[in-house]
């Protein structure tokens, strides 16, 4: 099968690489769509030195094979964590920590840039007929925004900023929006904004506001410039939420964590039952979201678009 | 009277500083212990560049005249932050994080390290008479430790490690210790670690545990290495509290926050009131936390001594 590997932060295209073979457990997904992370971005730049194998995490699909054949057919995303069962962290906070965990297109598992990919049945869920595939397709960093509010309690009248209104960005912006919150979205270029303004949220440089002026925010950058501007941004007291994953070490300024008694939390992979129930909907953009799509054959061109300042979502179609 | 001076970084004792002329709503205070602690030390590297005044914050001593006479005489302690009482803060969460904030001995306010200090009646809490000036002297860092379980809500259950037997590390430990943790206490010289030992405390250095070991670690070393440490210790979805505070930034491995979705807390000054139930009572040990006493009129050896290695609490007495 046509599939895009990476090893050793090199992108290939294979055409005859092997189809999976479903292990126990696993079903057999044909990808109809699947689309381009900053983490993708990330591991071709080395952020995982080890990965060796096929790209991708985000996409939609069809089961074309399953153990149970009511599977068969039904059009499913899938979360990629993929926990070993046995462990305790396992047993008490599910896959997402597991030490022993494969991560699809991340860590020891093959993942979803390519025409078929392996996926366990119970990390499947099935997508309703309402919801098209370039709508799906969002489902996996849709629930990665959802996750801020799995893990704080944060308070509708929560003065707000998020910092990076990129291809995560604008979805926690807009899982915070519809949530009640008051948000501003900060980027470095004003172009940037037009989008987020559009939705009706405020906009502006990080140098528009004073210190300490956020009781709340989330770093979506991803570089660290910007997380000198969140923890200059929050207000003594406040929450900085660490969204996006950095390749090594930063310089952070701890002097004002400790003296402000800021709480930082880092973020990761979030609940795909709600992020379905949103794109169910029609509160959610996502469409003004897609920069642009390419067949799976042309997968390098679209690595090189994503990797584009100003670029948000591109597709890959198998 | 005599005091203790510091500015830009150097200590002068003098002997004709003017005696504090009270303010409305001060008391004037005869300091009769003072305690010397590492944001002390601190300070005189230059942590607070622009403070110019009488150093020092940690204290008991005796009211000698109030607005309300009933309390002169009284044996009292007294929290360090002063707020402007007239902003969003003050009236929200108190003075701690007051913008227009002094603070004693830190900020634009003379400090305890001197016969006398004026202290607003507001700040003062009055010591029992079974609580000695050698025990009520561990009041204001004592109630630094137990901020940490104003903040968080810390389950008895969790695996919990204080990095840096120190001064605050030592008292961080007994708090939580008291309150049901099963704690170990690591440091880079097993010879700090006997007095914990001695307390029934599990006890080690760093590099004794792999990876992940602890639901929950403070780092009250105070340096690069031990926030290293404590992120490499804490677990996935685990807490990390930055108890000191450091001067200029860090270097601190994000990635980790961020996958494993650490929350990271700073944390600074805590309630007087269960301070002081916990030095009335007998459970909590002060005693062996004191290295040494020195005159105030030896505050250089004082300050000499106390910012040698291994060296637990030093005590002036004006």
């Amino acid at each position: 099968m046509l599939a895009l590997l990476c090893s050793s932060g090199r992108l290939t295209l294979q055409r005859d690489y092997p189809q999976p073979s479903p292990q126990a457990g696993d079903a057999l997904v044909r990808v109809t769509l699947a689309g381009i992370c900053a983490t993708d971005l990330e591991i071709v730049k080395g952020y995982v030195p080890d990965f060796s194998g096929v790209l991708g995490h985000e996409f939609v699909g069809v089961v074309v094979e399953a153990a149970d054949p009511s599977w068969v057919g039904r059009r499913v995303v899938g979360s990629i964590n993929i926990g070993c069962q046995a462990c305790d962290t396992c047993y008490q906070n599910g896959p997402e920590h597991c030490p022993n965990r494969r991560v699809l297109g991340i860590h020891h598992q093959d993942g979803v840039f390519a025409e078929y990919v392996a996926v366990p049945l119970r990390n499947l869920h099935r997508v309703s007929d309402d919801i098209p595939d370039e709508r799906a397709v969002f489902t996996e960093p849709l629930s990665a925004a959802l996750r801020i509010r799995e893990q704080l309690a944060i308070r509708p009248s929560a003065k707000t900023a998020v910092i990076g209104p990129g291809r995560l960005g604008l979805l926690v912006a807009q899982v915070l929006h519809l949530a009640g919150e008051e948000i501003t979205l900060l980027g470095r270029r004003r172009d940037s904004l037009a989008l987020p303004a559009s939705w009706g949220m405020s906009t502006g440089l990080p140098t528009d506001f004073p210190a300490n002026s956020f009781d709340f925010v989330v770093e979506a950058t991803g570089n660290d410039a910007g997380l000198a501007e969140a923890l200059r941004l929050v207000r003594p007291l406040g929450n900085l939420v660490l969204k996006s994953t950095f390749a090594g070490s930063s310089q952070v300024d701890l002097t004002k964590i400790v003296v402000a008694e800021i709480t930082v939390t880092g973020s990761r992979c979030g609940p795909f039952a709600p992020a379905l129930r949103l794109l169910a909907g029609e509160t959610l953009h996502t469409k003004p979201l897609i920069t642009a799509e390419y067949p799976l054959a042309e997968a390098e061109a679209a690595f090189a678009r994503a990797a584009q300042p100003g670029v948000l979502k591109v597709l890959l179609r198998p």
